[in-house]
């Protein structure tokens, strides 16, 4: 497809390059210390920055030795099956691909506790993770009592068609205390948080960690499994590529060309910093998002538009879909979305105003400080090594008709469009003023809210099933 | 008072042998790994564990040169002044003596978000300091306009009477976000938590953070000063005694044989592990606790007939008062409870079961898992250098009439006596069973609930002041 010319998985021509000029591994940074130090002519391959516990975690048996169909016959003939909804499989997903490194299934309670309390894990050699969202499995007291009376070490998980999609391994049963979890992840309790009703309030009293086997690759068949990248796959792109930066920028919206110009700008900053090919992951959030949010399927049309039309350079952008369903956590979230992005590859990463953030659910107020997401996210333990590069603000400039930086020197020629605006003018067929979006992308905005009946807040869901 | 003789202030003559033995500093824990290396007849003066940040941050100024007066005059002149509660004077005498060291005044915003989402606070230098509760200052609306319209950098705290305390400088005013701060601290937010209808609800929307001076030590003129030392006071008696190791028991109840026996206990075990002189720091909490709690003069009364009638041993035990007021914040609070006996010089701290802890305010079931302080204690960051010695559980053995550890392959033989069992029996004037407390501290015990007007929840509240 034409249209999809600036995604990663259609430049061949771009990783062939790539490839021809891989060799002897570079450290990422040494071009900033020393750029004078590597000789011309030297044919280096990145070395990323490591994935957090030093190797990704992939979970997927392996396609060869029939460990897969040894798995699902065990699967099938386990006497205790977990049913994973939407969210939970989503989370499957996540931990399959080493997202969450070190973790290797569901938390048990230790790392639960940790997640809740220090948003950060020790590992075995006492360094510290970051971990603040809890990956957790719930099941009901009726299933807890059958699995403890059968001294049961072992469970399947299958989906809700009762496929087998993974077996969970010296499992750890604890108490789900849906309150603490909720006040501890969100910083309130009141009603209406959109993950809380969608995975926590109806699921079960117990909490289910161990080990995870996962029989397959987690697919969804929405025509954008392409897009879904392993943490593996998009280091072996960026490696292809020779990136000596990876700065990610995690989004759950439309890209308008203030977004765009950020991107740009910062990879302008690091090539004055010295790297020579620092890459942008732009890295839509692909999982559970909140009924009023754009639907991911709409999204990428979107973004594919936006490379199309060359608002971002096809080559120095990889776009993939990142599998996490959406908190809207705060300052607890971004950390997530930061620490997954390092076991991506990624060493640079972009966090915006007010990251994660929402509406209080029950309160005329944002539930987050705008500006607690940066300052948290540059605190947090466990991202040390990660570069935060603060998100700089972008509006629409009245008298140059374009999106560009802030200057509060001459504010009255700006105008602010927030996410509700833009989404406001979309639903309306109004058009937003000239340069704030390419018009390819704002065509794909208008063609979904034409797509949704009157009474649709949103349009299907998606589930994710096994290959 | 002879009465006392168990008390710390009270043996001036073990002080007095300490001090002859005083000389060479050696290594706490030497005699652990090496007992036969410290040469016999070498006089040497125990090292205790280094407080957090390296060095105890007493923020009282200096007796002489004046400055107290000089203070005294700026803080009188001074257009800005904070008036502060009971529990916020709490916490300046916490502050003062370097509890929560290495804090140098109320938490500023960096100092405050890194408490409440990581529990912990990095320093300079990169490493990691425990820290899990807010210690914040509020003011109003009105005040934080006054201060901000102004300019000014400092500002007066002073007492109930308006007489000064402190000069906070360098200020700096950010949001008070109580909802969050709840949540965050309590993994709740439901209504009726003792320490946030005391000092949260009420309290102003902004909070001012900065680093203080005092001007004089906290005194409280209730005839319980003697026994409120700092952790400087606390180090230099430890040295005196030679400890070689120190083991810290907070409470906040009165003391029963069956804790005396974990004491013992715990004394024997040290001494198995090569210790030559572990002492005790039987460490009541004085500030702020809940309606229904026993007062700390009351307590203080009961702790001295312990001594005094001989169940725990006054040369290995010193019984101060920890300042510090009660959150009531379960595995939360119980790390501040550890690291503040770290800065007094503790290296043994004995958790106990659902310590903090209480009863869920509107829900019928106890408001934290009993395990989880010891488990989020022994995982907690910043804490790694303390040991954590889990709280064996003792109860009333029928048998053999006395409180004993708790033996599962003969269940029935034991009585648990809890809390609210043995402050009702009190209540009711009757008798405990034989053993289960020395006679003068129950007969203490049985006056103070003889001391309460039916209607009296509790006996009146001391307020601290300036000395």
């Amino acid at each position: 497809m034409a249209t999809q010319a600036g995604f990663l998985v259609k430049f061949p021509q771009v990783a062939q390059r790539s490839r021809d000029r891989a060799g002897a591994p570079a450290r990422v940074g040494m071009a900033v210390r020393s750029p004078k130090g590597v000789a011309r002519g030297v044919r280096c391959r990145a070395s990323l920055i490591e994935p957090d516990g030093g190797r990704l975690v992939e979970l997927v048996a392996p396609e060869e030795g029939g460990r897969r169909e040894a798995l699902r016959r065990e699967a099938a003939a386990l006497p205790h099956r977990v049913r994973l909804g939407r969210v939970e499989t989503e989370w499957l997903h996540v931990l399959s691909e080493g997202w969450a490194s070190p973790l290797r299934g569901f938390m048990r309670e230790s790392e639960f506790l940790q997640a809740l309390h220090f948003n950060a894990i020790r590992g075995d050699d006492g360094s510290m993770v970051n971990m603040s969202v809890p990956i957790v499995l719930a099941v009901d007291d009726a299933q807890r009592r059958a699995i403890e009376a059968s001294g049961a070490r072992r469970v399947a998980l299958v989906d809700a068609r009762n496929r087998p999609l993974a077996v969970l391994s010296d499992i750890e049963i604890y108490k789900h205390n849906k309150e603490e979890r909720i006040a501890r992840t969100w910083g309130t309790t009141a009603h209406g948080l959109p993950y809380v009703d969608e995975a926590i309030t109806k699921s079960g009293d117990w909490l289910i960690g161990g080990d995870l086997e996962v029989i397959e690759p987690i697919k969804y068949n929405d025509g954008l499994d392409q897009y879904r990248l392993s943490p593996a796959q998009l280091r072996e792109e960026f490696a292809r590529r020779n990136a000596d930066a990876v700065f990610a920028f995690q989004l759950r919206n439309p890209v308008h060309n203030g977004h765009a110009l950020l991107m740009t700008d910062t990879r302008r900053r690091l090539l004055e910093m010295g790297y020579k090919n620092p890459v942008l992951l732009l890295h839509p959030l692909g999982g559970f998002t909140k009924a009023d949010d754009v639907p991911l399927s709409w999204r990428m049309k979107q973004h594919e538009k936006v490379l199309e039309e060359g608002v971002l350079n096809p080559e120095s952008t990889v776009v993939a879909i990142f599998p996490s369903p959406m908190h809207y956590a705060g300052p607890t979230e971004v950390q997530w979305h930061a620490k997954a992005r390092i076991n991506a590859g990624a060493n640079f990463y972009i966090v915006g105003r007010d990251p994660a953030g929402m509406s209080h659910p029950t309160e005329k107020r944002d539930l987050y400080d705008a500006d607690h997401g940066k300052k948290v996210l540059s605190m947090a333990p466990g991202l040390e090594r990660l570069n935060i590069l603060p998100f700089k603000v972008a509006a629409y400039d009245t008298k140059q008709k374009k999106m560009d930086f802030f200057d509060p020197s001459r504010k009255d020629d700006f105008l602010f469009i927030s996410g509700t605006k833009m989404r406001t003018l979309a639903k309306n067929r109004e058009s937003p003023p000239d340069g704030f979006m390419c018009p390819g992308g704002w065509k794909v905005l208008v063609e979904y809210y034409d797509s949704l009946t009157p009474a649709e807040g949103s349009s299907k869901l998606c589930e994710p099933v096994a290959a």
